[in-house]
């Protein structure tokens, strides 16, 4: 899947682009650069001089486009969560069995936050924003879990998962999956695809399972 | 479990306490105390005045047993990482098959999240701190996850469970059991003991199997 599927890619008219969606392109590239920097060195480390220097542009260029490093992050930690929205609500709409939607729900959720937005909502999150901003962000969270002990719930009324607590069973996938954001790294040796395989077959039958749903594709 | 099961706990000897001991129960209650408090509100909304007031102290009075905020943090974190490190160390040094030895690595990890220290590992951690402090913590956590790959290596061998990728696999325990350092509240009507029971089941079995090695206790 395409980072930042749920928005248009950025034009490839070059110049002849209208000035808004020049805007729009340069906005993304300062969050993106932005979110790239905070996921390696921490928010607290990262400045907006480092992020003009990345983009060869002045600071106060920067704020042609946003308002403070904390707008930044909103925006970054936003936009990665409404990827992950995005994403459950697509498998959902696509109709079929339950459990080809949460398996579908969980790679692209696994794929999503070894991106740069997505990963920013992992590895910084909400927590050095004011208040009023972290409960937006941490609505939009609950709505993400909401949404998989639906499926859950489902998963389980369609004999496809064995009974158990949804809650306890979306924290569980949510947590091995959020997981993925804080440790994978490019170089690592495993592609985003296959780490969401392996993750989700090691999800579905267990540490003690054999491979019945989803089979490990060769790395 | 008990809290701080590396450490003696509190002297009952009252007034009678020899003056290092008297010291030393009252750092780790400025401790404890400023762990709950980064826990509730985040590390950097948090203040040594707020530490100071649930204490009925002076602010002064802190920096008899800290020397500031962030070398607070940094005993925080490595307290709580202390702790699932004597865990996954006793498990290991019972002896037995490896397979018992995971089970209670992970039901004491699953534990010592929702316990004051533990829970500062997960929702602050290293991050907010300096480059030399986030490396030696960030040390630890390698250590932690190397023991883990090593116990699931070992079950591996003697065929307890699936052949699996230990690195993917110590990463999926690692997420999932963590996690509910993330979303685990006192008052959420399930017990500590009672959600390590869940998850391990969970991840034993995975979400399509049927209980084999963790039956489910009433809660």
């Amino acid at each position: 899947m395409r980072e930042g599927a749920q928005e248009p890619p950025p034009s490839p008219w070059g110049a002849a682009r209208g000035r808004d969606e020049q805007r729009r392109v340069k906005r993304e590239a300062v969050l993106r650069t932005a979110a790239q920097l905070f996921n390696e060195k921490g928010y607290l480390a990262s400045t907006l001089d480092e992020v003009a220097e990345r983009l060869n542009v002045s600071k106060p260029t920067l704020y042609y486009y946003v308002d403070s490093k904390d707008a930044i992050l909103f925006e970054c930690v936003r936009t990665g969560l409404a990827m992950l929205q995005a994403a459950i609500q697509g498998v959902d709409a696509q109709g079929g069995r339950a459990i080809d939607k949460l398996t579908a729900a969980m790679r692209q959720y696994a794929q999503i936050v070894t991106m740069d937005f997505g990963m920013c909502v992992i590895r910084v999150g909400e927590d050095p924003l004011p208040a009023e901003a972290r409960q937006k962000l941490r609505r939009m969270k609950a709505g993400l879990d909401h949404e998989f002990r639906e499926l859950i719930r489902q998963c389980i009324a369609e004999e496809s998962i064995a009974p158990c607590d949804p809650k306890l069973a979306a924290f569980t996938l949510a947590g091995a999956l959020s997981w993925i954001g804080r440790w994978y790294r490019p170089d690592g040796g495993l592609s985003p695809s296959d780490i969401a395989d392996q993750t989700i077959q090691l999800l579905f039958t267990g540490l003690q399972g054999r491979p019945t749903v989803q089979p490990r594709r060769k790395s």
